[in-house]
């Protein structure tokens, strides 16, 4: 491995551009190549983002020995076969959130990743947020006390399109897979593994759900109250209550540069703006792992990933939302 | 009946204080008389707000010829007597919310105040409010398409004090009673019966519930997600989502002074400030029924209370809340 760490991306839509984009920020990366089944928009991509390659298959891609590390940034279904196909080649992967569309897939794609020792995370990019460090910090300099309860929604309002990616079933679409696991996410990283799961949706007739709401139980009386829709333009803010006051990540809550920490009807407003469009620092946060020889960010570690995971199939359940795979 | 519609109060507590200094505001109302179980309360509160009697029980009350109608604010668990003691005497009632505790109270309230051919109606003043209205005129304009789903929150922080009103069971405490009601109101209001109900709570020692989360299925596939607490300060805002927009009721929707329309990414602002402290509108409605001879107020119907109070029931059935009476 370089001293730079060489980057592949798989799969060259919307948000592989994003990525792209902000990983030229970094000087301890390198963009290698890059990967579409079209050459033409695989090459389009590298000539915007100066990468070294263009290649017009996955399989090729993978094959490149001068590739550390995969961005896999496909629709959700294909996460597993992508990303399983990198393992197989012993390239490291970071992988778009959902990591798989059920526990089944991602136990096995976190047992592969451990079996070739590589690194593989979940790109989650909110957990490396600085919005998201200020309210870890905050709750461990127990700010707000001992915390009562959770809210986050996500919602955005977006015309039903039934072969688009967030509504056709063969690529997991669903607003829960795509953005209800923002607020999970969170609730899992402030309250841990819920105790009980009450869940509610609304279903498109391509059988994924544009709304779901969700109601958390814990073990100790804690809750969480937590939304996500492609029906309405929602707040798309997240609060955590507490018995001393009040963390509010402002709109929009999973790429927040605005944390309010309210006491006493007092607000102290944190401004902490990201860098880039955001992904830098989940992408400085791989690089450091990769640097160091690491295969998990203890940040955001697999066991995670699992769990989040085991909360969606749970949701998933309840509200009858099944992918055939 | 005289001209002026004259009134008596029954249990001089907070809220009482605040509706006398709103009737006054009335040009149709006279405060007649004044009840408490101590004379010199109930002396001090006619003196303050120009009562032209003080009563020192209930039963002196309800049988003075003078009084035409009876506000009953006295705590949740003795509304059902105090009422049914008013109905008795033929006396009309404004009781406040929640009209009983469980719904077998509700219906018998109901059912004396038919047979006595008198005015009842539950203390919903948000019903009444001119914010209130706005929303109701919005949505019959079709302002904002189709509903998609409530999201409502009523939640404040305050001591637990076990012999309080809000959190001593015998009163009828709890945050649903006193505050979810609103949350509950608003879904009622505007989406009519849930088909189904999930809710969690946490509760105090004293058994009451000090934070209830809601979340309501209708068979439309609309949603409404509710939420009540007395452990911490929440935003107490109120949204109703539509396919064309959002209508928002500010900070505390229950007593709105602005209501804000956003349509594609435009928010209107409405401000539509209340009189006095919020009561007056309610007040006024009131007397306009007594005038006309009406027995329910089409705005605020018995089978609403009916219908509030069953939806109410059946949460507290599915949190495992239930007062002993």
């Amino acid at each position: 491995m370089s001293q730079k760490i060489r980057w592949g991306i798989l799969g060259l839509g919307k948000i592989a551009h994003k990525f792209a984009s902000d990983l030229q920020l970094s000087e301890t990366a390198i963009l290698q190549g890059v990967a579409s089944r079209s050459i033409e928009k695989a090459s389009d991509f590298a000539t915007t983002y100066h990468a070294k390659k263009a290649f017009s298959s996955y399989e090729a891609l993978v094959k490149d020995d001068e590739i550390d590390i995969v961005y896999i940034a496909t629709p959700h279904a294909l996460h597993f076969e992508n990303t399983m196909l990198c393992l197989q080649h012993k390239k490291a992967v970071l992988c778009e959130k959902p990591l798989g569309i059920n526990l089944t897939e991602v136990q096995q794609m976190i047992a592969k990743a451990k079996a070739q020792n590589v690194f593989f995370m979940e790109a989650i990019w909110t957990r490396f947020m600085p919005s998201f460090q200020k309210v870890h910090e905050l709750l461990n300099e127990n700010a707000i006390g001992e915390i009562i309860s959770i809210r986050a929604d996500f919602g955005f309002q977006t015309p039903f399109q039934p072969e688009s990616r967030l509504f056709n079933k063969k690529l997991g679409g669903g607003s829960l897979l795509d953005i209800g696991l923002y607020p999970i996410f969170l609730s899992l990283s402030v309250l841990g593994m819920p105790s009980n799961i009450d869940a509610s949706a609304r279903f498109t007739e391509t059988g994924v759900d544009s709304f779901c709401a969700m109601l958390f139980d814990y073990e100790n009386g804690q809750k969480a109250v937590l939304e996500s829709t492609f029906e309405v333009d929602t707040p798309t803010e997240a609060y955590i209550f507490g018995t001393k006051g009040v963390i509010k990540l402002h709109r929009r809550f999973h790429e927040a540069n605005t944390v309010s920490l309210i006491k006493n009807n007092e607000e102290t407003v944190f401004e902490l703006p990201h860098a880039g469009i955001g992904y830098i620092h989940e992408i400085e946060a791989v690089n450091s792992c990769m640097l160091a020889g690491e295969t998990e960010n203890p940040k955001l570690p697999l066991e995670f990933s699992l769990q989040l995971m085991t909360i969606i199939d749970k949701v998933k359940s309840k509200i009858g939302l099944q992918y055939i795979v």
